[in-house]
């Protein structure tokens, strides 16, 4: 058996104050930070032992899997760290609070940039200094196409799709058990893709932060079982928000 | 001009307690953080920007390298961790206090062994569990004789000059400013090779902790210049303890 072990990065300094964050690369809070020591600490605890980890290029989900692999005595694995992990690039709605943009685009445009599998929100354009071309971290990217200035979920599935085919995959087959930091968002894509799930079904899947999410597969890496690792009392609540999942709001 | 920076890991815990460490994974002290993050400002405040790091599979440097980066904001770039990176293993005599030792082995062979470049300590045998063979870490390694039970420097040099000659050059010249977070026979291996110093000299060469030291090379990668980045006073307390050096004992 293989395992897929995906973690959304703990609380970030935005995610506190409620403001859509994207490719932001904003900073854990302390609550961030407990979180990823206590899920690294359930999978050493569970016996998980990664021989490889990805990550995205923001700060948030790279400081997570640190957290993790150091309370696993795994700080000496190979990690590789892809932009094709970051969050969806949210566009001109980077860094707005949710209120304020309701109010500023009317509830339902929110709704559809939120909740539309193939909607973008408005691009940030080429010259303001937020677009990722004028990044650092972007800049051995060669297709101007890969540096966004927004996504949709259909965007960030279609960069995640062939990385996980040729590279994660490639890895899990030696490795056995593998582990990926990442965001809601880069983590529906992949979990969409592994699970076969509607555009309809995937934008109300709500990732739990700093719970571990196990994938299980087979000698040929088809797909068999997932799980969320953590206490009963724990999973019940998980199990509850998900039944309330259509009456709450996330990113 | 291409820029390879040398750190040394912060105070780790057998260091505080004077114990030879070598191969063995402690941690890193408190002071030992601040030592690492003090060097990450002031490379930032120095205008470094680094496009690629190295390190070893012990996390004392890996976690300096993160505290390094993370003051940096470059936790982004590509890390690479090599066992070749680790310090010198210091054989049967890792965890032992040098008093401990000297009352054991007496003063004579103690010195032959901290001091003696082709000298190694006795090695630890492969069948007792701190071997290398028994650590996942070095799994792997094909090679067994690259899991030593015991090294001398020049077993050190040997094992890092092919690195450098393959790897992190290659890397400089593409990002043309590297960083390497490692351990003081490491560095002080790497350093022998970059400036051809002799076998007696280099024994007695101390590398400062939390200091970076800066090799600056041409286009053709011949090396140009080396110093440390640090404060007047800094410098003057360093170039002090050179000229004390043979009267200092360290690792």
């Amino acid at each position: 058996m293989y395992k897929l072990v995906l973690i959304r990065h703990g609380q970030s300094t935005w995610n506190k104050e409620n403001r859509f964050t994207g490719w932001t690369d904003v900073d854990i809070t302390q609550q961030g930070v407990k979180e990823a020591v206590k899920a690294g600490k359930i999978l050493k605890d569970s016996g998980f032992n990664f021989g490889y980890a990805y990550t995205s290029l923001l700060k948030r989900a790279i400081k997570t899997l640190h957290y993790v692999l150091n309370e696993m005595d795994l700080l000496w694995i190979p990690v590789e760290k892809s932009w094709t992990l970051n969050e969806k690039h949210y566009g001109v709605i980077q860094g707005m609070n949710k209120v304020e943009m309701v109010e500023k685009y009317g509830a339902e445009q929110v709704l559809m940039w939120r909740r539309g599998f193939a909607v973008c929100p408005p691009s940030i354009p080429i010259e303001d200094q937020r677009h990722p071309v004028h990044d650092a971290k972007y800049q051995n990217i060669i297709d101007d196409a890969a540096r966004p200035g927004t996504e949709s979920l259909l965007d960030t599935v279609n960069r995640i799709v062939p990385y996980w085919e040729t590279e994660i995959k490639e890895k899990l087959k030696i490795h056995k058990e593998v582990l990926i930091s990442a965001h809601g968002n880069s983590l529906r894509a992949i979990i969409k893709y592994l699970k076969n799930i509607s555009d309809e079904e995937i934008v109300e899947l709500n990732i739990p932060t700093g719970i571990a999410y196990i994938f299980t597969f087979d000698e040929q890496l088809n797909f068999v079982s997932d799980e969320f690792l953590a206490d009963k009392k724990t999973l019940k609540k998980l199990l509850d928000e998900v039944k309330n999942q259509t009456k709450r709001q996330s990113q």
